[in-house]
């Protein structure tokens, strides 16, 4: 018998942030790893999950969120990683390492068979570059799987000379963004919301960078355009951002639409700030376009993990992360991604042991560590 | 000499609606046709004008749209077709029909040799098939082309069975588009302001109609919407209209912004409706995509002259009309765009003479009529 520490699913909460102790709380559970029946069936030992803002969505109850709002009293779930226990799936095996939708924030998780359809097999291997096992849920894994496809399949060729606003931008998704742009000779201007943050997007290429909370977003973004107007904008965040771009938007141009954060822990709906200015959609022709990643996954994934984690590998991405040690610390990591607190790619490692197998050292040089 | 009539600009006016007397007036110049200085430019005898909603925007003064505001003291242009009296440009001559961005609401236009590179030569010989001449601004004019181009562009193929939703759909381009989508077996709910028009809708091969003024769009939609959601939106009003849309989009859902009109005339900037629901932009991956029809005209001209004008004159397609006689009647017929009164596409026709020429008769059995 083990001892399951989760964090567990406590109470659905519309509105504001999320609140440790009461969103969710800190539970056990013992569980007997031989026996313990999976009914067709998978039980993985968790080695880390991401945390992401969507999943604040999945805390309100049933708002027709695309993802199934989370169960009170059952583990919350993310993206993770684990290994293989034991298996009644055809085509897994103890041993066998998973990435899958659906890791329970603990230390096992029963997987049913549905969810297993799922899951894609991990290589080891992937990790001989020097990869940590973190940066595989993160700048090569769904944050940068979401920054890569969403610019190929909604952008197409990114045009030398072009602009982009980039919000969030020191966030999982946004500081890969910044990054694929410079290289590909896009003039980047970038929001964040401190100015050490806004100094990091800047040594990642953004030409330009506005601290939202001290800086005048407006008019940084009408000196950014200045007679062109910016051709592009990564919407990490809606709100204000959302309309200063499309005051100043180039004819033609494209919104990625990827979150609306700025709406997502508001205390009362009419907190949530709309954009005003929509008839400008119509009259700069803009395209604006939303995308949920595993949209894109099976035409793009070959060409990312083609070139993705060999550009991290050799430094000509950087990434960075923000790591918390143990399940029961998830809770305030959670918080940190509303806060602004975090630094980066938001994870937690669950399992030390079998990490430590994976470049774990790596880890804690490059990475912000909570324990 | 002869004297031009004219409706003038008279006064920006920012909010509310149009006032014939006020916003324009009526006025009148005398003019030499045979010495009157061209400076390079072409003099044209002015047949008929399409007047359209987009022109309110340039009543505001300078609101940064994309075309520039109309000069006070200076005639109201609007598209039309004229009859070239003398020409200092190549390749025009006296006699020649041309189809124009700035035809002046009046019954000569002196246009600058600028201007005359964006005339399109018009070939009487197309009346041959029936049409009558405002049809050419129309359904086989700017309308015409804005309905088909914009579904060719943004929507690309058009599903049978999938579900659209028009607004404004008894105007111009909304009776068009009803059309298109039904004849490739879209199922059609289509939004108007009286229930006279819907019945029109219906009669053009909308499945289900909706008077906005009166019934209960959200429920109708949602109905509409069933278990798919609502796979296409064609956007001509914008605000509640583009908000219900929104609620009831199906996953991948397209919205083809063509217009915002309910914010046209608002009395106060707050009032204009916007969207509380751009979340589901992301969540939904809904394409938002604004245009405007002269983007896409070198690229379809060639298919959408080959098809359309036939399709009007074999009955395939309908067309309403609702034409005024003699510039003076401009005024009003403008206003009637934004009250409702209109129906369908609304056009003047300045010069009767030349018009009888071109299937007067039948304009006249099929079009309402102002005098």
């Amino acid at each position: 018998m083990v001892t399951n520490h989760q964090v567990l699913f406590n109470k659905v909460q519309p509105t504001g942030l999320p609140k440790p102790g009461e969103t969710t709380t800190r539970g056990s559970a013992e569980l007997d790893l031989d026996n313990v029946p999976l009914n067709g069936g998978i039980l993985t030992r968790n080695i880390a999950v991401s945390l992401d803002p969507t999943m604040r969505n999945r805390m309100k109850g049933d708002i027709g969120y695309f993802t199934p709002p989370y169960e009170v009293g059952k583990p919350v779930t993310a993206i993770g990683i684990g290994e293989v226990v034991r298996s009644e799936v055809d085509g897994f095996a103890a041993g066998d390492i998973v990435y899958a939708w659906s890791i329970g924030i603990e230390e096992y998780t029963i997987h049913p068979a549905a969810a297993a359809a799922g899951f894609r097999k991990f290589d080891p291997a992937q990790l001989s570059n020097g990869l940590s096992i973190t940066t595989y849920l993160g700048a090569a894994g769904m944050a940068g799987m979401t920054a890569y496809m969403s610019l190929k399949e909604i952008v197409g060729d990114l045009k030398a000379g072009n602009k982009m606003f980039v919000s969030g931008a020191a966030g999982a998704v946004g500081q890969l963004v910044v990054q694929l742009c410079h290289q590909a000779g896009v003039k980047v201007i970038a929001s964040a919301g401190s100015d050490e943050k806004c100094e990091f997007v800047k040594s990642l290429g953004a030409d330009e960078s506005i601290n939202y909370k001290t800086e005048d977003l407006k008019a940084k973004l009408k000196a950014f355009a200045g007679d062109t107007g910016i051709h592009y904008y990564f919407d990490n965040v809606g709100g204000d951002q959302l309309e200063a771009y499309i005051a100043n938007a180039a004819r033609y141009g494209i919104i990625v639409a990827c979150g609306y954060i700025s709406g997502y822990n508001a205390e009362k709906p009419e907190d949530v700030v709309y954009p005003k200015n929509l008839f400008n959609i119509v009259t700069k022709e803009i395209k604006y376009q939303g995308f949920i990643v595993s949209s894109f996954i099976p035409k793009w994934i070959g060409q990312f993990m083609h070139e993705v984690p060999k550009m991290l590998a050799e430094g000509k991405i950087k990434n960075r992360e923000d790591v918390t040690f143990g399940v029961y610390g998830a809770e305030d990591a959670f918080l940190r991604l509303f806060t602004g607190e975090n630094n980066g790619k938001v994870a937690v490692l669950i399992d030390t042991e079998r990490a430590e197998k994976w470049n774990l050292g790596k880890q804690m040089q490059s990475a912000k560590v909570w324990k």
